[in-house]
């Protein structure tokens, strides 16, 4: 038996929005390999074993997934969103790069989803419409520094912005420094979108200047979306225009 | 009858890419509106009315399609990829600002899709796997200048970047500028990753240095993609690590 590993995007929540590619690799699979409650997306069905894993363990759930494959196995590593974006794509690459030369010759492909950011800004209206910088604002990989450097050059540049992250309990001042940065380099004015559990039962979304947002409107089921100084409202909807003056 | 407006992400060209949500929408349509291409690829059927337009008449199309809708049609306005990200959504909200207030009360829905650069990205490896920008190289909507700061900014923020509409027939030299700042700002080893046509019979993916890089490595259907100082190779992929020192 060959095996292989296929690294997929289950979007952010609702069935509707996996794509045909991906259903077809689950219904491939022998292994779904992933984080609890990614792995518990996926319907169970006889010849197939879940692996379900804990946060933070994302080069040794990697590295399991490439064993099983070496093996044989055909394995699925499930991400929420698309794998690409700060999920396990990046930490499969680096496990193959830290594991035996043989698994250089393993069949692996990433199978791209709707990512959260997407999703988020389709529910708001079209805030990331014109160039926009996707930011992980959590500091487990990098240092809190960098983090504050980029929003004040994305600022500078005119981006619109995407947050991943955006807040945790472990780090709960940093979400208020980063809106203390956006205000100084955006402008009080522009809005901000808070768009929590997107495409679920729970899903609510926010939109505010950045003079009016505080960082209790995020957690860590919250997509984060900046506006640029043009961003608008028009009814209901947020949208950045297309054109720069 | 009452009327609505999806504004639906086709993704890249493969149909196994559209999600379920964009094909219930596309199968629920009396109309279709969009770029010629795009409207192509939505299959006839009887009940569905097909307005194919040519490109860069975005605001017309738009407008069309909300008449259309508040006459009680259900128009779907195709993009390819994702349509919040340079493509119809923003298109949409600039033309219910500038037309008559009954739209405002429009049923407006938009569908997120597979947008390009996620699509390229998973060909590739995973480029995008850490913090990034999204830039749109064409000088249709904003001036040029405002392009090489913002490359200049990103480039300065370690982020990798993603480019649309790299280059034109109409402006040959303005890529080959691009490349020139990207590697004064980001060094001449960094890679960049020219991802021509994915998900069609015609794909290719080529990944060289910048310092290797040549304008007529992209072309107006090629999504390319540049890392940050950490991206690198492993076996045929090449991928940005999570993590930042």
């Amino acid at each position: 038996m060959t095996g292989w590993v296929v690294v997929a995007g289950l979007g952010p929540g609702r069935e509707d929005l996996i794509t045909p590619e991906v259903q077809a690799a689950l219904a491939e699979a022998t292994d779904i390999v992933g984080y609890i409650p990614y792995v518990r997306r996926v319907p169970a069905r006889p010849g197939l074993t879940k692996h379900e894993t804990d946060n933070r363990v994302e080069l040794e759930r990697a590295a399991h997934a490439l064993e099983m494959a070496a093996a044989g196995h055909r394995v699925v590593v499930v991400s929420s969103g698309d794998p690409g974006v700060f999920a396990m794509a990046s930490a499969l690459f680096e496990a193959l790069e830290a594991g035996p030369e043989a698994w250089l010759t393993l069949d692996i492909r990433v199978l791209p989803g709707i990512t959260a950011m997407l999703a988020a800004a389709a529910r708001i209206g079209a805030p990331l419409g014109h160039d926009f910088a996707a930011i992980n604002l959590s500091d487990n990989l990098k240092p809190w520094d960098l983090i504050e450097h980029r929003l004040r050059l994305a600022g500078q540049a005119g981006f619109a912005m995407a947050f991943y992250n955006p807040r945790s309990a472990s780090r709960p001042h940093q979400f208020a420094r980063a809106l203390e940065i956006l205000r100084a380099e955006c402008g009080p004015r522009t809005l901000i979108s808070f768009a929590r559990a997107v495409s679920t039962a729970e899903e609510s979304i926010t939109t505010v200047t950045l003079e009016e947002a505080t960082p209790e409107m995020a957690d860590m089921r919250t997509m984060v979306i900046v506006g640029n100084r043009d961003t608008r409202r028009v009814g209901g909807y947020v949208y950045t225009p297309r054109s720069a003056p």
